[in-house]
């Protein structure tokens, strides 16, 4: 697969002469590293989903906030889009380069500019990996709660951009709830710092509005992060199902008894298999469903919670409910779960994550219907994620070498995120739009409201350059899509924007 | 004090001729509450702020959706601002009518539509009393956390305009972390859905850029809020100190000793003494300042935490530390903190009561300062607030008989705003900018960052007929307020918004 941004759909932008970008790019920013020979650009043609790659025209990796500040001002000024760049380990292809267009590549702001143990907050660069952040903590006994699976790795402006979650962020939040203050820099150059130190700032809430934008509203050069105390202690009880709703009903049952689970899993059979022929977790192989819970606290806290979970699970019907009974076990089945999607890529040869989210109530019923699909278009899929806060990761297993089978996945994976928006959820949980579901977006959305995003965009970004084609579709995509009634030919609203 | 919408600064607003206006809602909105006599507008021509007084051109109770829509509709055609006005609790005059406009009610919109225990949301009309959510919940065990302490009359749709807040918005969140979805009707007479039942929506976050937007991007028509679980016990410690200061102090070790009360607020000696001569609380006269400091949660836990709490505050200094030995003792100790405003108001013939915010670790330094001009100003401050989210409420008492007394007030309570922009806060924390701290907005933002707001606002609203003259300043207004610099008479925007 090598899928190019679609011209034909978002409007052709700008030809931009790489001659003469090269030399102003030279002249204006002496001394930063500049990439535009072919194989040096290699590395940076897609991020984390692989499928969908372009060669951008250049890379620029910038040192300081001036240089990023110069390098938006000669971009805007010559309408050279550009596209922002964290650790690239996104799995929407939100960092997906232009082929007429500047990657800027954030990796050397990678530096703790401060850490405030009793204000409980850290000043970080944006390139700063978000584990390191929990690491720079860790001697206070605080820690950064967002824990992506991609943590080792992916940055924190990354995290900003995509509003990045994890198994933890039912309990703890997402990246908007965890972070205080951002600064930007505009497509025109301009610093701003959006959000305070302070609990609320007045004007319109911004900073939330930043987060998760991915990069089409600006470029993230500081982040000041709230750092949590870390908790006593933490125990998981695994609990096995005879059926995939009972475990999904089980669920709603833990949140209405009163109890948010640091961590709430679910994993269905075939991941079940999977992952316990590759890691040995001690899962039980002929349970149709497993749920995993953690609980995290004060020691005697998380004690009663834990025998208040063990009645719950066991009036929902589990068959079997254990709990680690030492810290290597709790490990052993966290680890099962983290190594689910590997595991998954061990028994097909190709596979494709989804990333809906749905409200709670409606897990066991998406859960039949995603059965239902699989059953009809001839694919297996297996379900591992994030139960408690309803955000979804099916795994449709296909063959790219049996032709059309990619299709079929590709369809597939359409129906299902149809179905998420159809019970009042959402095309995606953590993973973001990007460029994979921004077709998905004209389903989500009516022209009204796209309509409403594109006006938002242009207050940020008038000429439209930053990260164009991702997150928010064009009218014009969705009426090409079939995503929007079209009456006789013509958009509901004549003068459609493009950016 | 009458104070007038500044027609000066704003610019004048395009005349609306009310014969004509009156004959086009009447045949547009057959069978709907419409006032425009001048009794009849007479309760409405100001909100909690009552300094503040407009005469609105005309008053509308819609009963529908659809009726706020037509009215919308016809606004705009007509260039007619809209202000939105709940219950009209607000305490900055975010609900000022303009002469030259409509007023519209959502009084009629007070019903609960749906209480979902399972999923633990409501779904209500905007026109809801905050208590009479939690009261809807409480056979479920269940409760809506933000607490404004107007919350057995405000609104729930005042309280997503202004994002309203209450003593246990430092451990529960303001409105923004309580919601999960508004529909909103925009100046077009769109009816629009913001935010999902899900954990996350896709595209931009307009539900956060909406709440807290004081009525300037369109009109809350219903709310979906979260429900949370009501605490199984709750227990107040009460300090005392000699220096106000060391109270500060102590805050900051609480929250760095990992624990979130459920509600901290500061007191100092003036508002102690005029709390305990009012209320019989049981309060130290002699204390320089006292704390409040309740623990909620699980029993064991709470016994912990108390435990905690109460070393943390011997070894900062504290000279008295008592739990409140019942319930009924509890209930006492927050009378007097509950009502320490009308405390104040019988030792004072007028006090100005200040809503700024800033980062705890500032706090001593703050209260050094505001003594500091009090002193200069000749002008008593009594400190009451939320001092674990650093929102202060200072109250400046003065007689408003006496010439030069409430311009030496209004003077004071701007340097006491300037002080908390300078160590990092800002001008409000739960009361919203409005009208009244309209000029504080240039002090706390950059051109820059007003433009962009001025940027957003023309996203939802081209015209700018929603609620103008609140919340973002023109930036012609912050160049005659002089918080802006103009060099030989030029603004730094050549193009000037006005809305």
């Amino acid at each position: 697969m090598n899928i190019l941004y679609d011209e034909r759909v978002d409007g052709v932008l700008p030809k931009v002469d790489k001659a003469s970008l090269i030399k102003a790019l030279e002249a204006a920013l002496p001394g930063v590293q500049l990439l535009h020979a072919r194989e040096d650009l290699k590395p940076y043609e897609c991020d984390g989903l692989s499928a969908y790659r372009t060669t951008p025209m250049a890379v620029v990796l910038p040192n300081t906030i001036e240089q990023v500040q110069t390098l938006m001002r000669l971009c805007h000024e010559r309408n050279v889009p550009v596209v922002a760049r964290g650790a690239g380990t996104g799995l929407s292809g939100g960092a997906l380069p232009l082929e007429q267009g500047v990657l800027l590549v954030m990796a050397k702001f990678n530096r703790i500019l401060e850490v405030d143990p009793d204000a409980r907050r850290a000043r970080v660069q944006p390139g700063v990996r978000n584990l390191a952040i929990s690491q720079a903590a860790n001697p206070y006994g605080l820690y950064y709660a967002p824990d992506p699976s991609s943590q080792i790795a992916c940055s924190i402006g990354g995290n900003v951009a995509e509003n990045a979650g994890g198994v933890h962020c039912l309990k703890y939040g997402l990246t908007v709830h965890n972070i205080l203050k951002v600064d930007i820099v505009t497509i025109e150059g301009e610093r701003l710092t959006l959000g305070s130190e302070a609990l609320d700032t007045p004007g319109f809430d911004l900073l939330a509005l930043f987060t998760g934008s991915e990069g089409l509203l600006g470029v993230v050069v500081e982040v000041t992060v709230k750092l949590l105390p870390k908790p006593q202690t933490a125990k998981v009880l695994m609990a096995s199902f005879d059926s995939i709703e009972k475990a999904g009903r089980a669920v709603g049952d833990i949140i209405a008894a009163g109890i948010i689970p640091g961590g709430l899993e679910m994993m269905d059979n075939l991941s079940i298999r999977a992952a316990e022929d590759f890691i040995h977790a001690g899962y039980p192989v002929d349970a149709e469903a497993i749920l995993l819970c953690e609980l995290d606290g004060v020691e005697s806290d998380v004690h009663a919670d834990c025998d208040c979970v063990r009645d719950v699970l066991a009036r929902a019907g589990a068959t079997e409910i254990r709990l680690a009974r030492d810290e290597a076990e709790r490990q052993k089945f966290w680890a099962g779960r983290k190594n689910a999607f590997p595991a998954v890529g061990r028994i097909s040869p190709d596979y494709y994550c989804m990333d809906g989210t749905i409200p709670r109530r409606a897990l066991p019923g998406v859960l039949k219907g995603i059965a239902d699909l699989s059953e009809h278009y001839g694919l297996r899929v297996a379900n591992v994620f994030h139960a408690g806060d309803g955000n979804m990761h099916p795994l449709i297993l296909f063959d790219a070498n049996q032709p059309g089978e990619l299709e079929r996945a590709e369809e597939l994976g359409g129906k299902i995120l149809d179905l998420c928006v159809e019970v009042g959820g959402s095309i995606t949980g953590e993973h973001g739009v990007g460029r994979e579901k921004i077709n998905s977006m004209c389903t989500q959305f009516k022209p009204d409201e796209l309509t409403l995003f594109h006006a938002v965009k242009k207050a940020f970004d008038e000429k439209g350059l930053l990260n164009p084609g991702k997150n928010v579709p064009t009218l014009h995509r969705c009426a090409e899509f079939g995503g929007m009634h079209v009456h006789h030919g013509k958009l509901p609203f004549p003068e459609l924007e493009r950016f």
